[in-house]
């Protein structure tokens, strides 16, 4: 495909010829869609995507599940490909090295959270991948992964080490990050029993990081599917929330829970759950009709809950390199994006065991 | 009064005879009444009651604002008086002794909380200072301090020091810890930005201890009539929540907040003036109906939320030691017990700068 020959374009102030698969509409199949990126900026590099994680957010934010969307809109937020070109500026990156894209295109740059490197609570004007208003780009519409190149400033680009697993590293870029970072955040240690709930793409990459922290890990999912895998990943226990017999004698056991469930709960189940002093954390995000809710009064006991949103750059880039020298990957299931749809059916099901990732060389 | 003259009692099986002022219906007024306490086991002691605080959650409690209560019922729960009889192996007090009694006056003594003095959590048989099923006493109901005396355990009977200024010194044993806990427990510190959101009982005693602390304290409230005193007690901000132009500019600004409204309101207003990583904790204690709820998922950047209960018996003691030490004491408006019920009003009302105390002298 002549658009990805390395040094094809004559100068940055060309607009990037892109392919790849959009929604058309909020409840459609995603379909080829031919598209242009901005320019390459003196910061910035083109990628040629290589892999893209299929996020259960993917599907979220295509359906309007949390707000309206624009459409055609490309989404793909776990991404990973070689460098073709840099910006006269560029020093992070060389052409052919390995780079990954992950929720963020783009933030302010100046304000405390940019300045603390936590780019992702950028107080005044954060861009995300696609959906997003690219405020630093003449307003254009962001548009993700599923598709053949990125354009992005080598900021928001992390370095993808050379041994890396090329197959698999893409969903740390979103997967990994969102549950490394509240494990790093709570100071999980080993010993400690905690709980992961919600086993699937993210509940999987969480537990393997527990376990790796060296802390007693129960699983807590709607089905009994994924038990054997839990346990083979280090789980010491497994519950099917749905059986009441399971779930007795958990109150007041566990003194951390990461809520990675996609759909709607009662996190009052997991609140209780905790000990004195426990804590909550929830990275899961749900239909906005499903949103978690709850009675801040009930919680009793020092119990906190919070949420956290992905992690900042330098956090994705440390849970790369930590993830890959650790050997911790997601288990993944390589699909062409010709059989995209049919992914996105399975994962609304929870039939993925655990993470889709499309090889783009499919788009050819 | 007879009843309370020192060792009038021939032996220690006999219930003690006392007076108070009773809630015969959920929606009624307060009227004299006379029932009898448990008779002094060997580890209790005997107190005449001096004075007793007037808590918005008497109110809430005995007008079922938070579940069905068993009448007649004597509410009360910031105690101080005089020892006036031992039992035979008590340690920690001698006849004469001040002594304070908080909401708690038994509990199951072993468990993990119990055993950690964070009697507030104990899992197995926590009993309330009113309007509790005594399970160490024949399950008879636990009656408070609107009386002319207690029969308490003297584990849960703190040291009022001789030096404490007697008057004032009761809303320590709830409004003080209350406030106290949760402050300690966030380890807020000199220079630290926070704010108080309620000033009245509990929100001018948080103030005070954030000011001691050196923290620069914003108060929140939905008048602007303790403006004045918030400011004279060491706030460098008071604002008036039902005034949008004083909200302007607040979001993101403070790294603690401890709430003690009493009544219905929107948490997210105060989550939002969070920075990241910033806490809400929240002690105020709302009816049933008007209790605070939020969507987890809203709360954003690692903003925790929690709930805090008083504190355990050791804290108490620290609280009231602490307390006495730096002059540290709630506002009072010293009244009869025969004002009780116009007392009352005004607490619902908001019109109390900043606490009722009842002279249980006036009960003879």
């Amino acid at each position: 495909m002549a658009v990805l020959s390395i040094n094809c374009f004559a100068q940055t102030s060309e607009r990037i010829p892109t392919k790849g698969y959009a929604l058309y509409t909020a409840d459609g199949d995603l379909k080829p869609y031919e598209f242009t990126r901005h320019e390459i900026g003196e910061n910035d590099i083109l990628i040629e995507t290589l892999y893209c994680g299929v996020c259960h957010s993917d599907i979220h934010q295509g359906r309007n599940d949390w707000s309206p969307q624009t459409y055609p809109l490309v989404v793909g937020h776990e991404i990973v490909g070689k460098v073709i070109k840099t910006g006269a500026k560029v020093t992070k990156f060389q052409v052919g090295d390995y780079a990954g894209v992950g929720c963020m295109v783009n933030s302010c740059r100046h304000c405390e959270y940019c300045e603390a490197e936590e780019e992702q609570y950028c107080l005044d004007g954060r861009v995300l991948t696609y959906g997003n208003k690219d405020i630093y780009h003449g307003g254009e519409l962001s548009q993700g992964g599923y598709s053949n190149n990125m354009v992005v400033d080598e900021h928001f680009a992390v370095i993808i080490p050379q041994n890396a697993d090329i197959e698999k590293v893409a969903p740390l870029m979103c997967a990994g990050v969102t549950t490394y970072s509240p494990i790093m955040h709570a100071g999980i240690k080993r010993g400690d029993k905690i709980g992961i709930a919600g086993f699937g793409g993210l509940g999987h990459m969480a537990l393997q990081y527990a376990v790796a922290l060296g802390a007693k890990v129960t699983v807590f999912d709607i089905t009994d599917e994924k038990r054997d895998e839990a346990l083979a990943m280090g789980a010491i226990n497994y519950v099917k929330v749905r059986n009441q017999e399971e779930l007795k004698g958990l109150n007041n056991t566990l003194c951390f829970i990461l809520s990675t469930i996609p759909s709607a709960y009662d996190p009052m189940l997991y609140v209780n759950m905790l000990k004195v002093d426990g804590e909550l954390a929830v990275v899961g995000l749900p239909a906005a009709k499903d949103a978690p809710k709850l009675t801040v009064t009930a919680l009793g006991g020092r119990r906190k809950v919070w949420f956290s949103v992905i992690g900042g750059m330098k956090e994705t880039q440390e849970t790369v390199d930590y993830s890959v020298k650790n050997g911790i990957y997601p288990k993944v299931e390589i699909i062409p994006i010709q059989q995209i749809n049919e992914a996105w059916k399975n994962v609304v099901d929870g039939k993925v065991h655990f993470r889709y990732v499309i090889d783009m060389q499919s788009l050819k």
